[in-house]
């Protein structure tokens, strides 16, 4: 799009993977993975991957686009096996193209091996200086690479124990799926910032960064992987490691704020549930007295319930999303640019005109998209809008994996609430304070990372110092 | 996709036209255009074109496929003009590809002429052997070729006059925008079956299928183009014909339920102000001891909310719609051909279990996806399911313009609501009364087409009944 | 091509079809005209498309660009029939894209029918208007939409009829192929300008611009269809009518001398020994004392075998010919567009350093690569060059069919031919004489049209001249 | 292709590198590159790459196709730079792939590194094993990979010792392109199996596969690149160090028999004059009482013209080849099956029938081809057919980068000269012989490998035979 209408934090990527005992049919693995990247597409849409092995040998289909763009039935002919797994990739600032796109295949001494990551390594700088000292090369900027160089520098160990010493060496948040010749494994950060869970389809052991991608296979959500946990499947079933101790967990509060579907259920709390509790702590913490709720679609959604719910107020859809906006390279006329939003969005005068209105989004980065809506709303006649947020200040970046704006565009650190509310043009802004969040979670805050609200950061940032 | 997640009727066309006096750039009418579109884009999906006129010569551009996939920025380079009209196709059966889409380009006596229309003649067939026999032959199986077809029998006359004796030639439902190299030109049918609306984008003339595209550009509804009217366009401003006494108006009331935008005001009416009305209504006609509403997304959210509203029961998000549902090819897995829906919906089980549930539809027309998702919230452990239907059963295709399902094919045919209620699995179904329909849109159906339900077709059928 | 080094006339389009009496497989018709199209490639690079009929109904496929990247498999199967049609074009200045391409299909009064041609009408202006005065519209630009609009006013009569009174108002050049469901047509304009063959494919009738398309696909050349002739193929075999008194022949020479495949022949006789002895006869008109002789390959390349063996010179390719010149739209350096030529050419240094050379090329239309080649020879340390030309200097516009350059652009209309040597920086630049051009070919040129050289038009240029 | 009409050994590589010195514009580097991979095209038709280094960064674009179907304006302008490296390739069984496309771009130690190769290594698998068990991953099957790791190994040395070290452990072919951030290098084997030659286009210094590509852009041979040299080029201009003493020079005999381009000069000889010099060669060892000669085109034809000059028989072009050929996979008819070649080829009957023909072609390979041109021409009706091939049998497979079909389908393994000439239908069949061959090309044999003709292989196949 010539301009940006999502003022929103970007998740990086999504993970999938099936071990199948006895498919049906060949394929029955890949297309499998297939829809569970579908269900993922949320969590990435620049770049899509899936890996196959048959017992014997791991391909490889990969390319640039959303999943159901870069597979085809085709290429899914030629990816028979029993052990599958995919990712999504929405693609950060250092990323060039194909080369990057995940799954990662590579060849090394013991054979075959294919990695995919969601997360981000804060110690990447120094790993990849020792291993180029040793002699590696790379080919992409992905951690996952990294990952992969470190694994095979152990290649003498059993694949457990090299797993077990990269654990040791890799910091930061990382959701990682592994497939060997003959196995599929799952491997979660000590703290648990990226999510990763555990499913079964029948018999079969499914691993995916959102429940909500089981849901959608027809599978049933086991449990979490645990923080720090190594799980390994394969023809005998599975087996877990624990190698590290966890100190504390520390998961990302944001897929619960934005990122994940509202149907899935991450470390035991469901999405929509979470979302629907930060609007209705956000009534108590921001009462007015106004005639209406609207939410900003579709992300306000589930807290303008909340909000609805606790408050009394009446919940409307003032504002009408297009659900077909796609990618556009045609430059808007002068006049057209102006208004931006209204491709995307569109106030419905016949709710809001003369209304006292209270709006609620998600969360804010750089305020332009909401500066747009309120003007809109305004001309559409809206007599007060008051904005509330169901999120704290966003004012620190995030090295977990998440891609935020640099800290200089967020707004919440170049202006007060007060300048924040005049530069939108509203008549009232208030944000959800970082207790009432932990307090909507059932939590004091020990669970989470909320960095990006807070700048207390649970895992050290060697390399992002560094540079 | 390879089973049909969607249930619905399809409308099957938008157009859009715009004339502007002074444009900044000489490629601002084709871009404005392009906007328009896109804002329509939910009226059809299959194909896309724009036609622009600088004054002398009539460019087109058009392809397969969505607006934003078929239009790139060099196609906007080769269509400098400050006339330009533009067309969104869902493809009728009968179609088959590029040949049919619009807008269509002639060649005629007084030089070029474009035209796209949305609707369906009903005296097709003689019209068309009609031309044939004095030479006329045919590329595509378009109504639109035909219009242009007897145009340009009428083509000594002066083009108001031509129109005017067309209108008295054609039967049917018509939403017709027509371009000449110094004039735009919108037609619609004697009882205004299909909707068609005239903006003003500063000094500029637009027309629009729906009142949602001005919004999108920016542009501001004035009227909407009366039943019967032939209005006229071009560098001495507007002027208008009313060429056929209307003996009644038969506005669609699908557009209402279906198909327009929530943000759209067709003919007067709001359209989520009549979704909303509609649920209220039905709130009143079929009451309930239940514990909450929820919606089957998107199409059932705004009768749902005027439910929860009058009934006093909550309305939440028990089903999750994955917003990257596109087209895919990939044979799902046995498993999956019987979960079939959840790739689109998902069930929120932490809202839905143990739970007495309204869930409410705008419609149903063959029942395959009621059925799945009857089967999901049960699955999701729901106690009770209240089917709700925002419209009446419909029994009846229509032939004005829409794609219904073929008449054994829809399930009020062939099943009692009762067995119907069964066939789904829901505890009850009911559907609003017609009358209640009506009264909703606080009308005594007078003004409205509701052939779809009443079998009371406005409009005779001669060509349907000569097949 | 960013600059173009082809310095040649192009030919617009050839033509195929096959009447299939018993076809093995269903789409066995389609698949012989896609290698019938594959064969007659030469004849047309811009667009092709394929039509066939199954008794009941015509289906079509057509596209920009070759036949291999036009025509899938998956089109192959969508085209199910017994007889089929196609077409190649290049397209000539006045075409905008795909509108334009052939065959185009039509239903009119009597049922569906296709057309393709290969030629131009010299009184298109005055039918169009006729036609459009009673009524007619156009889609496209091309002749071939004028003469089904001209059938259909006829459709009253029988179609044998029919085209018997459209080869009355008919003027100039055609080679037309006409499928209605149950019959193959093919008519010849009443001089034979374009070329059109006949030939058996075991009993089915096979039709196509040029004899080599009949050896591609394994069929026998019958004998060309005549000057004036209507062939009609249907299930009862072939019978053939002539309508107009055909007062000359007038066989288009310029296919003889570079448009023709070297294999085919054209109205008996061979391609190659036509080429063969222009460059005898050229040894004959034209003698030097040199060492060796070169062609500008491949065009120049019969006659210069020719030319050696008549003087006894030794042939040798003093040029080396890029096979996998395409089209690219990659600006060359600035140091690379002086050099063109090397891009597709490349003289051998080991053969002509040193050497007094005789180059010979078929035709010279603009000059711009001979400039370039005689430079590229001169660099590589060629001691002498002389430039023969195997046809006369190219001083008039083609009427029928043939896209020549505009007459001002045609480098012996502004320069004499000593001037023309002196700007190619050859040491001699010799043309064949228009009289030694027919005694290679054994004529006195009354059964030619060499109007290109010798201003002659055959045909009135009615149109033309309105213009 | 359904089915094949090459029955040639494939080259599967060619390489292109400059580095300039002050380029006019940016990106003039990428594009003489582009042109300079144009020239090479026939090296290798599946994949295309282009790599540059503006000094700090090296920027990489490939993709599967030809060149021009690769490389599109906007892919260059994302190619600034001064230095530039490309490469073609043909893709041999065990590629899967773009993952295999050169160049391949990889970060290492000392920053970032280019590499592209022509040739094969017979060591790879004990270099990779070697590599795998210190760490090494490897995402290709490309010896490319193993030569970038090799060199990673060493990279606490300084680039040349580096190199110089690599020279050593590398066995087998290769004509290697590196580029670092500042520096281009070229780097040949041992014995010069693979051609590479140095050019300079104004001051600045090119390398590529084939002098023909130094043409192309206007730039002038030097030298070609000395067996085991490594040329360094960067700002300070070329130097060359010389690492390995080589025993004996063994250039690959097979790229001027088919190969190379008839305009290019490899190692002091030119591949027309080769050519030539093998078609007269031929004279001498096999005369026949025959009418003409005409050759297999294009691949036959410099030797045709020797053999004609030798012998006094008049040359003929009796083969037209379609120059259209392209990929096409629509399923030709069963008769055209049987007919396979005349898609490509056509027999001139007018030329051949009733003569007494020699036909030469450069070399049989399975015979497929050569039998049905045989049964081709005896159809046109040729009296005598005496086939003549311009090289020995070929029965030995290529371990140095050609990819020659299994031996077990080379028929000169399975059949006898006689049974050979039998099985394509010729009344003769005759061969150069080794000795003639040499001698042709002023040799005694020991400047050459011939290994595909005499078994006899000048470097060790540690690789080949550990399998």
């Amino acid at each position: 799009m010539l301009y940006e209408v999502d003022d929103k934090f970007k998740d990086e990527c999504g993970v999938f993977g099936i071990f199948m005992n006895h498919p049906d049919q060949e394929t029955d693995a890949a297309r499998t993975t297939f829809y569970g990247l579908y269900a993922l597409q949320h969590r990435g849409q620049e770049s899509a991957g899936i890996a196959v092995s048959d017992g014997h040998e791991i391909r490889l289909h990969k390319g640039m686009g959303l999943v159901s763009d870069v597979v085809h039935p085709e290429n899914i002919e030629h990816l028979p096996g029993y052990i599958a797994m995919g990712h999504v990739r929405y693609s950060t600032i250092n990323d060039s193209g194909l080369v990057n796109a995940q799954p990662l295949v590579f060849h090394y001494l013991k054979g075959m091996i294919a990695l995919a990551n969601n997360g981000n390594l804060t110690n990447s700088v120094e790993l990849s200086k020792r291993l180029a000292t040793y002699g590696s090369v790379f080919q992409t900027t992905a951690d996952t690479e990294l990952i992969a160089g470190l694994l095979a520098r152990y290649s003498q160990d059993a694949m457990e124990d090299a797993l077990a010493k990269c654990m040791i060496d890799l910091k930061g948040a990382f959701a990682l799926i592994i497939m060997t010749e003959d196995r599929l494994i799952g491997v979660r950060d000590p703290m648990g910032i990226r999510p990763l869970c555990l499913g079964k389809l029948n018999n079969d052991y499914v691993l995916a960064s959102e429940s909500a991608a089981l849901d959608t296979i027809g599978a049933k959500l086991i449990r979490d992987v645990e923080p720090g946990e190594i799980v390994v499947i394969d023809s005998e079933g599975l087996h877990s490691l624990h190698i590290m101790p966890a100190p504390r967990r520390a998961h990302c509060i944001f897929e619960y704020i934005y990122f994940a579907r509202p149907d899935s259920t991450l470390d035991g709390i469901n999405v929509t549930l979470a979302r629907r509790a930060l609007g209705r702590e956000l009534a108590r913490e921001c009462s007015f007295d106004a005639d209406l709720v609207i939410s900003v679609p579709d992300s306000g959604t589930e807290a303008s319930l909340g909000y609805a719910e606790e408050s009394g107020l009446p919940f409307q859809q003032g504002l009408m999303k297009n659900r077909y906006v796609g990618r556009t390279f045609i430059r808007p006329t002068q006049q057209m640019r102006e208004l931006g939003v209204r491709l995307k969005l569109n106030a419905i005068k016949e709710i809001v005109a003369g209304q006292r209105i209270i709006m609620i989004d998600d969360s804010i980065v750089r305020g332009t998209t909401s500066k747009k809506i309120v003007g809109m709303l305004r001309e559409a006649g809206a007599k007060e809008l008051h904005m509330l947020v169901a999120s704290p200040p966003t004012r620190f970046p995030c090295y977990y994996g998440i891609d935020t704006s640099r800290r200089e565009d967020l707004i919440a650190n170049i202006m007060s609430q007060e300048e924040i509310c005049k530069h939108i043009g509203a008549d009232s802004l208030r944000y959800i304070s970082i207790e009432g969040m932990f307090r909507a979670l059932g939590s004091d805050g020990s669970d989470y990372c909320a960095a990006c609200f807070s700048g207390e950061y649970p895992v050290g940032l060697e390399s992002i110092e560094a540079k």
